[in-house]
């Protein structure tokens, strides 16, 4: 990167230099090996270890920065780097390395009639634009997603954090140097200047696809503002729903720890829906736990009158992602009345049923149309490290391309190879 | 449908309305067994069969307005629906119902430490809109292979062929009614206003994806308004390269096929790349077949010094999508040139060496960016049939989803699935 921020006059010849030097590596990172690829991602944990205490002097700036505009404290606490966070992104690089590696798979080898050979292999997309907020640590968790897939990156973090990403780029390329690929394969955009995300959203040349990571208003804006196609995360309005053929200890259980185990993440759920011959029973242990667990709850009609120190939901409940201990209850009729409320008002992220009936966990299984279905099984689980994808990129809520948790193998393609010895379609 | 073309007077509101009959008709469909869909489909083509001559009766109002708007003989010809073409439109679906059903198909089913087991469901996407142009066979395939792979589908076609698309609406109708699907799986838009694509092509609400089938002044316009992912396939200037260590015979049999066995299709040869080490041997005698069978050779400087009666190929040639008795030919160094070459002007559709060199076949097929990537083999392979998928709505040429032709599967999406047994997370 010659440009500093300071430096950056134009910034659309600015944004498309930065897409062909991206272009340009792309290709050698596809051809890159397995070998040279985790020497890399190495190289750059050892790096940011090195540069432990350069890293918190830069991270020093932006915080000091952040102060004086008055970033509030979950702000302020999101930005910071301290030697632990900088060990674990020095850990999270090496653990990407660990990986197994996607690129050049080949399945479904079959041959044809004709004579040929058709499969299919796997490709990285080519370039991929990273924007996001706050936490400097996407900076070098996306970059060793992205270089481990194959692909180049260009990251465009938050002007609240340019200092600490410009000083974790820097590793992340003095990595990729070491191990002989191209330093372009991982380019920070070197301007807080807001007009070159409007350029690399629709660079549709340089730029394969975008992945936004934030909150829902930076999703939104960029979502209806792009060319390139977006792999995005919206909200997570998560449902479980009580069967009333569920075991109930299962039911307190699942229901309690989908809620509580964590209360700000996007696979927590926001609503639980009852069955209403199970309800009596249900509701008044379970809304005790949650009290105890100080979880606001906010109930239907039928809630209310087994658990009157709810509060009365309204229809905003049913569409809140709350991200906070409030709980939104409605008792449904049956599973057919759970999942008509599933499909309108649920944002697709994951939703759970808690039942011993074997033929209506299929149903809900094969017609509830959300990123993760689950039996028995708590939300929290919707996660790439659960899932057991290594780690994760993002949870796309969209259909097309890759959906629920996205890893290594969301971040490629598969194009189709043939392989013949001089054979002619006839 | 209860609107007609005449009445059509709401556009904006008439189109909502598809869109939210398509939308609950596409939860029937996600939720269709197999028997169902294999039904309805053979329902529909016994009632194409059984409607022939109607279907000619309808089709002769579309070709005499066609005829008096001074369409040409080409258009004309796409346009008109033979005895045999029904016969053959009738059978389409027949096969389309032996397809096996993609849907409900779970992969990778994993035991996690914690217990959970993990893996991926297939499911419909929910609402597909075609839109297309002339044929209207298109109507009747289009509708078999979003039924079968458990979408709804919204049809929009040319303006010319509004009589036939209707007529063949009403088989397709009336087979889903025979097999107690809801008619509403397949809906064609009832007007021939234009505002109608408009609003179909940003419906993100009622519509998860279109697919464009035309001409790429149609397709450019729709990816360019659509806010609605799009599948798309835009042009194919396909290459083969003629290696330095090719088999001069397979080279000679593969080049002559790729352009001459069929000129219209997009994935026609448009360029012929060859090594400067086998030039002098490879194109006098492919030149001579060549202009036998009456294809216009335009060469490089190279070419012509070996072939001088090559007219002299300009940028704009590098570039064409010839659809016609017409190749570009350029001799390159070797296969770093070629695919030189190829990154800068091919369209991504299907690029193939010939080759009996190991090393060089496997950079080519590793390397090449394309969505077909063959080893000694005609780009004429690249097509649903050939490849095994039974049947294709379009190749795309995008990297996001689906890549080259794009059959049932395509159509689809993976939903990850979650078993537990009252599981919680630690």
């Amino acid at each position: 990167m010659s440009a500093t921020a300071e430096s950056v006059q134009n910034i659309q010849a600015y944004m498309a230099e930065l897409g062909q030097q991206a272009r340009a590596a792309g290709r050698a990172m596809a051809r890159a090996g397995s070998d040279a690829k985790n020497q890399a991602l190495t190289a750059m944990a050892d790096t940011i270890d090195a540069r432990a205490a350069q890293l918190v002097e830069e991270n020093a700036k932006d915080m000091a920065a952040g102060r004086e505009r008055g970033l509030d404290a979950a702000l302020l606490d999101r930005l910071e780097l301290t030697p632990e966070r900088i060990a674990a992104m020095a850990d999270g690089l090496r653990q990407i390395a660990a990986l197994p590696d996607p690129v050049g798979a080949i399945d479904d080898l079959r041959s044809r009639p004709s004579g040929i050979q058709v499969g299919k292999m796997r490709v990285p997309l080519g370039v991929i634009g990273i924007i996001y907020e706050s936490r400097p640590n996407v900076t070098a968790d996306a970059a060793g997603l992205c270089l481990k897939s194959g692909n180049a990156t260009i990251l465009r973090g938050g002007s609240e954090a340019i200092h600490s990403n410009r000083a974790i780029a820097e590793c992340i390329r003095s990595g990729l140097d070491a191990a002989g690929l191209p330093k372009d394969a991982v380019q920070v955009v070197n301007t807080t200047d807001r007009e070159a995300v409007g350029h690399l959203i629709t660079m549709t040349g340089e730029v394969d696809v975008i992945v936004p990571r934030g909150g829902k208003g930076l999703i939104e804006r960029i979502s209806r503002d792009a060319s390139v196609p977006v792999i995005k995360h919206l909200d997570g309005v998560c449902h479980v729903y009580i069967d009333e053929a569920a075991d109930l200890d299962k039911a307190l259980a699942v229901a309690f720890n989908a809620k509580t185990q964590r209360y700000g993440t996007c696979n927590t759920m926001e609503t639980l829906l009852v069955a209403e011959s199970v309800a009596a029973q249900v509701l008044p242990p379970l809304a005790e736990r949650f009290t105890d667990a100080g979880v606001e709850l906010r109930g239907c009609e039928a809630s209310r009158r087994l658990v009157p120190a709810m509060t009365a939901a309204t229809d905003e409940d049913w569409g809140a992602e709350y991200l906070a201990p409030v709980l939104a209850v409605r008792v449904v009729a049956d599973l057919d009345a759970a999942m008509e409320h599933i499909n309108a008002w649920s944002s697709g992220h994951t939703e759970s049923i808690v039942t011993q009936d074997w033929s209506r966990a299929q149903r809900f299984l094969r017609e509830v149309d959300s990123s993760s279905v689950m039996v028995n099984a708590s939300t929290r689980f919707a996660d790439g490290f659960e899932y057991g994808l290594g780690a994760e990129i993002g949870i796309s809520t969209d259909k097309l391309h890759a959906r629920g948790p996205v890893g290594l193998e969301g971040l490629t393609s598969q194009k189709w190879i043939v392989l013949g010895d001089g054979h002619v379609r006839g």
